[in-house]
């Protein structure tokens, strides 16, 4: 059959306006990545788009959809490197296809298991998010813009600092024992409670984030990781380790950003991370949650205090 | 204009099969309600639906909507005494418009703000669900049969008996003074949660039942309730009220049935409660939940056990 | 480390009170599953809980966890048949060993992604809704007794029939040729909308329904599947398709029921079947849906009109 | 009692980082708006949040906690003028109450019913969403600089204007008729769906803009409203409506924008606008969404093309 006429490639019925993104939402794809343990299979939700002149009154949305399916199936026969690098190559393949875009952008985000555990034998898989976008653009000099943003977030756990220390003096009237010096370190009660953490780090071309200790600044910045298989004994290493580094989402926040330049070394000053975190407080019906911006130049040479 | 061919009436196109439930599902309306402390204004979701007779293609389900429209625009000006009284108008209303059906259904939930607080000057909206069903059908006597179900769903707060004495027990081995007769009831670190608890109540024609008093018993059977305005003291309060009564969800469960014979002593012995609890454990990325199902009488006179 | 004393095993504080269900919810965990065409790897969500005794305080959650494990992360060395064989092997582990249970219960969904297209040159991913779920229990005659269920939602197209004919009519008023007999069967302007149809099959121990044909059948049911991709067209293929086969939520399920008994020919008749399906409605900002349950012997012998 | 030590008010234990960002989410309050037509009782979800200095370790969130119960609280007896004004009024105290916060911002959203009908006599409430944004920092002049944004999201319907012609095609093949003159505006079948579309004012201080105004623009955008309550004929009526002015998502975003300037003549060249539109296609199982910031200035008078 031939085709109808291309409604798209008419002229607008409005006058023209430029669009800054036009593109696809929600669409689900089975992504297989190599990764250092084992193949892992994703299902990545994909937000792709590119931007629209004003003389054009559609985007070919067909080919967002096409190059997502091109670029997803090779992977079943050759897995990709990361959710980044999937990404990066749907990015330049939508600027390709969409010869009137001046920029593509896609974001992707996929379920990501990891086996972990309180300890050796008693690993399974924990469940984390993966984060990717990549935006291509027509450089000024003439070539390509790549920028690209790669991460993860981590469900662990925060416990209350200030309560514990009001819990302490509440338990220290009733039982005077407590001001006992050797009694000074013992961790005391608070609210404690899931807690979300997210980093992403917005990189260069060349520079690589490797998701796994991407994961594993987070889970060192809680109070503490969690598990899915927790024996009765194990369950109380857990609380108290919690407890015995007890952490607003403040510093949550910071002590993840302090990790960084020692944790990532190789990654140049200027790549910019963006952190949030949010604890899904027990004492409370609403969430209590911190987010900042800065790079990593500024964590490694700070001027501010 | 006169209206096409009653598409509905028609026969339907494969053999006639009667369908259980047709109707209309996610529609959100504004209900005026009086309570006892003022009116309310609630954003209700209601489910809404009637039986088809194998001869007919299709339910008329405009009229759904109307009825809709007008049980809960009255409210505006009339205000119901409660969602389960507008659910129970409204099934009324779907089983005589809908003249072939044998059985009509609603089902309505909505946010519910109460002032509460840790003490009297300390108070603020909390959030609470309110739940309600209603079913209407032709008793084979020739009347209307009447199935009603009121209830409610509250956030609290849980914190673990378990993990509670296996810090004692760790803890205990670092500091000997824990032994001590004198500390044996201080109340020890363990993981605590968010809980969300709901109580519906499958009552007959005339029975009432208060939705402030279901939230009350939810609320005193979760190791403690949690508010919006907690200062620093409070705080220390409430986590040392959830210590001081740790919970797993199965005691949640049954503290809150084995209260119900003395809250509710009006309700009679055939009217059944569903129960269910969900703790967010902090300690792990997964749920735990418990639920059941039995009558007042059966609490009232346990043969088990 | 000797652990603490058992919580769990205490007698509750309430008298006693046998409980239904006690477990974990929204546990994900990566199974992998041998398909015809190749090893998926299925992120399944699973609820898996048993009944508690009167005389027990808690439920050894920790068991529930490990058996997940044991089960899930064999499979990526031994992948299983069936997200459904995976939760009645789950369930049986639950009975075996949670002693004082007499009933275990596994719910698992899962998203599945199959190659589909408009052609097989236009296929590509895409993505339906995997559903399974086994109860064991002890029998009366001192053996097990499996119940299981499996069965799958996809997302397909509905047009509306009635909207069909009422615009027929109001267009042949400006264009009487409409009424031209040539034209009759001209498909008319009506809203169209996504629709999600479920259909979970109730089946004895030795039956086995492939959930490929599963999602044939409910795709043969809508007024047309939906494709990812979809050239100019293809486009128009699927439009026509949809408004050639214009349908109400209750033509979907009635349909889809009919063709069971020729599509699962070999199931025996006290398999009963759970079907529902809900249409987006373009028109209205809420949600239209059916549903039902029946026997296949009722659909292979109806005695109903 | 005495209240604790103040742990947010301590140095932080990791050198100080200046964090921008730290408040509390999720929370729900019960907000009452003098509208027009009546009173309103919005149930909002809030974001209020300050930024903290490197030296301080915690936000005192309590705080924020109080100045939404007491801004709230008050409209219970004093209803406030909009939703935005109650979010400046919020972020106002935030800064005055933080003494070390240089900047204060709060977002918030609602469900938001209007009585809206196909006819005057087919009114009912339809539902919609409520948006706004105050930010309040310390201006280098020395006084406060407050950043506001108001904004509302209504769903909608659109029809694809490309599928539309490729079924004309298609169909006139079939029925050469259709290639009569006098058919040649005959709307024909197409996918049509939800579509869901936001818009956003950034505006100064003095600024206002009524919300209804901007669902209204957006419902003239969109290819037809769409209502709780249509009988028979109003069903035919929607449809043919929205076949007559088939878009796509490009097309709702630009009709939309072109329609600002002459729908919101007094709001300054400077005030710029957030416009996104999401079509949950009816042909794929995913969405096509388009957005676009731009100012009212490059609106008014348009430099490109």
């Amino acid at each position: 059959m031939s085709p109808a006429q291309d409604v798209h490639a008419m002229a607008p019925t409005q006058g023209g306006l430029r669009l800054r993104s036009v593109g696809l939402s929600g669409i689900r794809k089975p992504l297989v990545v190599r990764r250092p343990d084992r193949e892992h299979t994703l299902a990545v939700t994909f937000h792709v788009a590119v931007d629209l002149p004003s003389g054009r009154k559609g985007s070919d949305l067909s080919r967002n959809a096409e190059i997502l399916a091109e670029v997803v199936d090779e992977t079943a026969t050759r897995p990709v490197g990361s959710l980044e690098m999937a990404c990066s190559r749907i990015a330049s393949e939508l600027l390709a296809r969409h010869s009137y875009a001046t920029e593509a952008s896609v974001r992707a985000s996929a379920e990501y298991f990891l086996r972990q555990g309180v300890s050796e034998e008693k690993r399974s898989f924990e469940d984390y998010t993966l984060l990717a976008e990549a935006t291509v653009s027509h450089a000024p000099s003439g070539g390509l813009l790549l920028q690209r943003a790669v991460g993860a977030e981590a469900v662990g756990m925060t416990a209350c600092p200030c309560a514990m220390e009001t819990c302490r003096e509440l338990l220290t009237r009733e039982h005077p024992q407590l001001a006992d010096p050797a009694l000074r370190d013992l961790p005391m009660i608070t609210h404690n409670q899931r807690n979300r953490t997210r980093l992403v780090f917005e990189i260069a071309e060349e520079a690589e984030v490797e998701v796994d200790r991407v994961i594993a600044a987070i889970e060192a910045a809680q109070s503490s990781p969690t598990y899915a298989i927790l024996k009765r004994g194990d369950e109380g290493e857990v609380v108290l380790r919690a407890h015995r580094h007890p952490k607003f989402v403040e510093d949550v926040l910071r002590d993840l950003l302090a990790s960084l330049p020692e944790r990532f070394p190789a990654l140049p000053d200027a790549v910019a991370v963006r952190a949030s975190t949010v604890s899904e407080e027990s004492i409370h019906k609403y969430n209590v949650e911190a987010s900042h911006r800065i790079t990593l130049g500024e964590l490694r040479h700070p001027t501010d205090g």
